[in-house]
């Protein structure tokens, strides 16, 4: 009896895994534009030894929105209440999005998290002061986190390019998708609002590598 | 001499048309949300017999932009100055943006202009007055405006669904592309802004049709 339970529930966790994250569906994590800010720079902006706030954990490990957020101000206009997430990290780095250009009169380059140099400066707002960064301001370039295990079964490997196939009304296909993959990644392809958008895909979605 | 100088004319307009739409790239139109209004909706809003006024004329032939815009509000909230778009039409259509959606907590559907039956109504607010639309509210299907001879051109026909190639660093490809041939149409593919910035794509950019 024990064994034929087993069995059953062996089959039925394989059936439920099909077609979601045990085949090779991919969840999609949609980012509105947001900051991740040095100590130094938040020092500045919120006064002396400023601690961030958590409001709320984020799908990847040790990452989280805080309850603070920051005007970014381009020689066009502004943008109040950007999200900051944490925590604090060695560069300050702005997530734009490329519909935002037209409003800051500042566009961010199309670039991989971390990957600054030569990007745009742009002034940051905060209720202790101001910042002029010297770089930073990016749209961010799509990309997949998974472990080195998710890599393995899906035929990948950290720093691939690859495309990904979206489906429904408004699918296609995306190219120069990065695939990061360490040891303490949460499987999500990451993009942002407006690729979302554009092709119809929510936080519910899910895509596949093409090969 | 006359020859030569045609001979050579010829030449260069052909070099000269090589990679633009002498060849198969079509032009990018960009769309932001927008308003196309009945006579009865336009009386309703603005007063009777109003006349909208044209401040820009559009790339399709007769088609501008007016002077006037709207808020068009929903259940969750509302959007000021959303252009209208003239002439006025046999229905009202409102096409705004997938991001729209949130704002207003009222989602369009995905259709091509005209196609309006069973789409979700909306409410829009002029200085005379308001209307609820009973249906209207779509987020437009991309697509291609051109000629009978640019569709033979292209090998494709009216009401073809095609799929378009996208180059530069968000590329990709997009499906779902209906083609729209008549003889006064100007060869233009017709996507939104969130389509437009999600894949990288500007006013100047071009596509091609996937074969």
């Amino acid at each position: 009896m024990d064994n034929k339970y087993a069995a059953v529930m062996e089959l039925l966790l394989e059936v439920l895994n099909d077609g979601k994250n045990g085949g090779n569906e991919i969840p999609v994590g949609i980012s509105n534009r947001h900051i991740h800010l040095s100590q130094a720079d938040l020092d500045a902006l919120f006064g002396a030894g400023y601690q961030l706030t958590k409001i709320k954990d984020l799908s990847q490990p040790g990452q989280y929105a805080c309850k603070e957020t920051l005007t970014i101000a381009g020689p066009k206009g502004a943008i109040e209440k950007v999200r900051i997430l944490g925590p604090v990290r060695k560069e300050t780095q702005i997530e734009v999005l490329a519909g935002d250009s037209f409003k800051l009169g500042a566009s961010g380059a199309v670039r991989m998290s971390g990957d600054l140099a030569g990007t745009p400066g742009i002034t940051l707002i905060g209720p202790k002061g101001s910042v002029q960064t010297k770089e930073g301001l990016i749209v961010a370039q799509r990309h997949i986190h998974m472990t080195l295990a998710d890599a393995s079964r899906l035929g990948v490997k950290n720093g691939d390019i690859v495309d990904i196939k979206v489906t429904g009304p408004r699918g296609g296909v995306l190219s120069n998708v990065a695939i990061r993959a360490n040891d303490s990644s949460a499987l999500e392809c990451h993009i942002d609002t407006e690729e979302a958008n554009g092709l119809g895909l929510t936080s519910k979605s899910t895509i596949t590598i093409v090969k």
